[in-house]
């Protein structure tokens, strides 16, 4: 009768068993790395994103008005939340500040396979350094944190927005010209790129080097390309990020892609993805790297970096990877015999839960096969029977629900009985 | 500059470890109960809401409208998306069905205190079942997961909507006579409730009998009153309820409270809140009991009952109890002497995170000193100090963060060394 709005979920018990296990790797993995979990609400004022994404993100935004008149809209993502509570609550704490978070976001799609109008990421950012480790540190999280959910398959790309742009700025490719080519880029159709250029009046010679920047993964090549002393500033903390994934974090495994644009503006720097081949086209879980927001937020300008996983991305990549999920079932199933001993059925379970076993209790008045019955069907590990003789003695009758073997126990050892 | 939508919320970290605290109690508490976790969109159809609330709740609800053309509205609360996802996909499930769940859930109220317009509540609802051990089951768990979560002076008062109907039949007050008592019953104002009975016509006898039923905890006084079959059928329920409570799950600081209406049209039979004498004015935190829903989603009829506890409120009352909260310290700050250190310091920090123990390092490059004024900041419990002579020994400096004691440790000895 009532529908699930389009492009939304409902999550079962199971797919919620998943979820919550994920987020719990996730957050543990960002504990360890020193990251502090913060939370901000789910809807901002609609000028919070447009100042940070351009006005042309409102259609993709739900948005509403306030009572006091004020135009609200659903967050499209986490950054801009992030920020702006840094600069309210965080700027004057010392640096670095390492936050991390998990939120619901919100984007006015059209619905298709693994997007939806309401989805989880999660994420951080860390404020106040630029040094190689810092950024070595962010890329390395972000890749153990999907390798500690159990992803397999994980590629790791690093490119570098300071670097591509400078190379753009020495072949005198302008603005506007850079902007017709980030989509290309973006979607790597590097042939389109190429025409484009000679059509931007390029030279053959210089039009096959840019394109073989971005498609080659030879640090040395791409060296060899750069005059510019901004980007070989560049180039040199890029190797020394790359060292330090490889020597101190034992990730080897990174490609070099200089045709990572990330298609935001306020991106600078080192940029990262990680993506998950197993996947089709929605490969990517996870990206990044360091970028400029504060100050358009009305903060002290400072050092930036982070990066968002798709949570439901990465569920998605382990259920494609058959990874098998841990499967808590329920631990003891209580079965009063007949509606006297109801009671001291519940007393019983109650001690049991007071220990922290997960008990259910024949709630029904159903009797023994049909109690035994629904016991399986929520895999209840063991069926505690509570019957009149064996009350007698101060002693229940205790079944393994895989085995079918029973035993009787007294209460004041039923611990040890059920496990 | 960017400022937060009046009425929301951003939680530190130091919040955010409370709330993580109590949900995760809370959370283990429901299933040690056999509950299984749900999850639902943050937003619905707005009929969903009407047809449950009425028209008059369109002006409490944050709505907009799908690309569509469907009206949509942020949740005001979670029953209804629950049972609608039950009609949907757990009708034909083996009963009980127990659910539980957390969410964010959004009124378009005025502010005030402890009353947000994004608040976080948690809940359940069991299906299939309308035995007394149910009830004692679901209210006894309310108890526990506030008990649990450390809150003292916990009020539950019990009370029985069918029961009250009946005596208002029983004493020819009109429906729509009680739809004027209600919001005074609900405020507790008895003067008011006596003055107009006496407006209605009622004799003095019966508006004293009345006033006394909703204003006594002697359920042998509620009974003398009583006439009507089905009411005496529910007194014998409520008073089974309340043994098995008493019985088996050792709740014996109840009261009964016929003056609990909920204001809901949806309720019937027992219903009850859970108050904290702590808190002012806003001191409930939990309220819930048997209801009626299923049907009007289209569902097969079936008994359901259910609760919602303020989580928010529920932080609250253990802030003004002065709940002392777990507070996990970063365990390990790791600080390099020179930049020649940094590698091996991530190193040594990577591995030791390796074995789930939280630590940081520094990423600034700021020297011993200044690190350790730092590493006291974030309340570090111990610095791993690695120095060019130490290294050579392949050894660390441990330096306790409380005590200000060093000693030397072997790097293969670290893990004993930071414990």
């Amino acid at each position: 009768m009532f529908k699930l709005p389009r492009g939304t979920r409902d999550f079962t018990p199971e797919e919620m068993q998943k979820r919550r296990y994920v987020e719990e790797v996730m957050r543990s993995t960002f504990e360890t790395f020193g990251y502090r979990e913060v939370q901000t609400p789910s809807f901002e004022t609609l000028e919070l994103f447009t100042a940070k994404s351009g006005e042309t993100i409102i259609e993709e935004l739900y948005s509403f008005t306030d009572k006091g008149g004020r135009e609200l809209a659903l967050r499209p993502e986490l950054t801009a939340p992030v920020i702006r509570f840094y600069v309210d609550k965080f700027q004057m704490e010392p640096k670095p500040i390492k936050l991390f978070y998990f939120g619901n976001c919100y984007r006015y799609d059209r619905p298709q396979k693994g997007r939806y109008r309401e989805f989880k990421q999660a994420g951080c950012e860390i404020i106040g350094t630029d040094t190689a480790e810092a950024y070595a540190e962010l890329i390395a999280m972000a890749y153990k944190i999907l390798e500690n959910t159990g992803v397999k398959n994980l590629e790791l790309n690093i490119g570098n927005l300071t670097i591509l742009s400078s190379i753009f700025d020495q072949f005198n490719i302008s603005k506007d010209q850079q902007k017709y080519l980030t989509p290309l880029i973006d979607k790597s159709q590097f042939e389109d790129v190429f025409d484009a250029l000679k059509d931007f009046g390029i030279k053959n010679e210089d039009a096959s080097a840019l394109t073989e920047i971005l498609q080659t993964s030879n640090l040395k090549r791409i060296e060899s390309f750069i005059k510019n002393d901004k980007a070989k500033k560049e180039l040199a903390e890029l190797k020394q990020i790359i060292a330090l994934l490889e020597e101190s974090f034992g990730i080897k495994n990174y490609q070099i892609k200089m045709s990572i644009v990330r298609g935001l503006d306020y991106y600078t720097g080192v940029v990262f993805e990680i993506e998950d081949s197993s996947l089709g086209a929605e490969k990517q879980l996870c990206g990044g790297g360091a970028y400029e927001l504060i100050t358009l937020f009305g903060g002290k300008k400072s050092p930036t970096a982070g990066f968002a996983i798709g949570f439901d991305r990465t569920i998605l990549a382990l259920e494609t990877e058959k990874y098998r999920f841990p499967t808590p079932k329920l631990d003891v199933f209580v079965i009063p015999v007949n509606e006297n001993l109801i009671k001291k059925s519940l007393e019983i379970t109650q001690n049991l839960r007071k220990q922290g076993i997960s008990v259910d209790v024949d709630l029904l008045r159903r009797g023994i096969s049909k109690s035994l019955k629904y016991a399986s069907s929520i895999n209840a590990k063991k069926a505690v029977i509570v019957g009149p003789k064996e009350l007698e003695k101060d002693a229940i009758t205790v079944r393994d629900m895989n085995t079918g073997k029973q035993e009787i126990i007294k209460i004041k050892d039923i611990d040890h009985g059920i496990k």
